[in-house]
């Protein structure tokens, strides 16, 4: 089972991670957690990369780094793991790209980031995404202390227009579950493992 | 003008490229030479990381790799020195991809080749495309002492494939000038200048 988790930054999605693993371990299940972009050796570079405030990278070649180094980690560690039988989460995955390169940064139409995505997965869909809903005004409170790398620098028009492309995911994809984010972490943890438990 | 040269290892890309520069730069053109993978600072990391042996990297993450650093260099360097009016000529170019990653790799269906191709270059096609064409059996000849990288360690039947994808473009692709590479380097460079000549 692939279970992935969406959302703008300060939604949560370690925190309900780290439970959603831990009460799936308790329950005897083997789970892995990987983080994008990242994961693999190639694709820790590419975040190297992709992070760096002093490099010039065009937004095709943003998406096309993103895809890349998703393409190395699914099938280097996602495919086999899942072939074993174990429950792999992802902390964000192409619904992402759509999101921030493809409604933020309009890097390309969102037909051709579609058609890059299946190609760099294969074709690989999740069983579940855990879309953590959370208003722009509440996020921009919860991370202004942040410090900021490349990604985060891109200013509130392009958070505004991210923040849409999940909206319309929301609505266009089944497998996305909305979940509110803005209420305590141990009832967000149960509304996502309530969704789950029956398919376990 | 964009001029792109193609050909297996061996065939005397650079070699060609060095005398036509010089060719067109005493006839008053500006002329930018630049080499794929490469070119701007992301595209030569990404190069570094194509080229090392010890790295882990699936069919579809290369390909994925060697279109990241192309929308790079294209968007950097190569549309801004086109609309100068600089004459631009790229050492391997998208051609490249569909030889050596769809025909030798088998990496992923032609026609997404195709798609990846065009949104990794916002659909730029060269002018001109010079084939340097060399048989199998006179390119192993000539690379036989050249220390292998990771790219060139793929094999014959690899190559065999990669040879039959350029034969492919050559037959298919009008943009295709092919050029017998089994010849003097003078007489290979008068070839490729006689055909761009008129249109300087």
């Amino acid at each position: 089972m692939l279970i992935t988790f969406e959302g703008i930054d300060g939604s949560g999605k370690s925190t309900q991670i780290s439970l959603l693993k831990e009460k799936l371990t308790e329950l005897g299940h083997r789970v892995e957690v990987f983080r994008e972009p990242g994961g693999t050796d190639v694709s820790e570079m590419i975040r190297g990369m992709l992070l760096n405030p002093e490099l010039e990278i065009s937004p095709v070649t943003e998406l096309l780094l993103f895809s890349s180094a998703r393409s190395q980690l699914i099938a280097e560690k996602v495919r086999p793991l899942l072939k074993e039988g174990v429950i792999v989460i992802l902390d964000r995955f192409y619904d992402s790209t759509v999101a921030y390169q493809g409604f933020g940064r309009q890097s390309m139409p969102l037909e051709q980031i579609h058609q890059i995505n299946a190609a760099a997965t294969q074709n690989l869909v999740p069983d579940y995404t855990f879309y953590l809903r959370l208003s722009l005004d509440e996020a921009s409170e919860r991370t202004k202390h942040f410090e900021k790398d490349r990604m985060e620098r891109a200013g509130d028009t392009f958070y505004t227009r991210v923040f849409k492309g999940f909206e319309h995911l929301a609505k266009t994809e089944p497998r996305f579950k909305t979940i509110n984010a803005e209420r305590d972490k141990q009832s967000i943890h149960k509304d996502i493992f309530n969704i789950l438990e029956s398919k376990l």
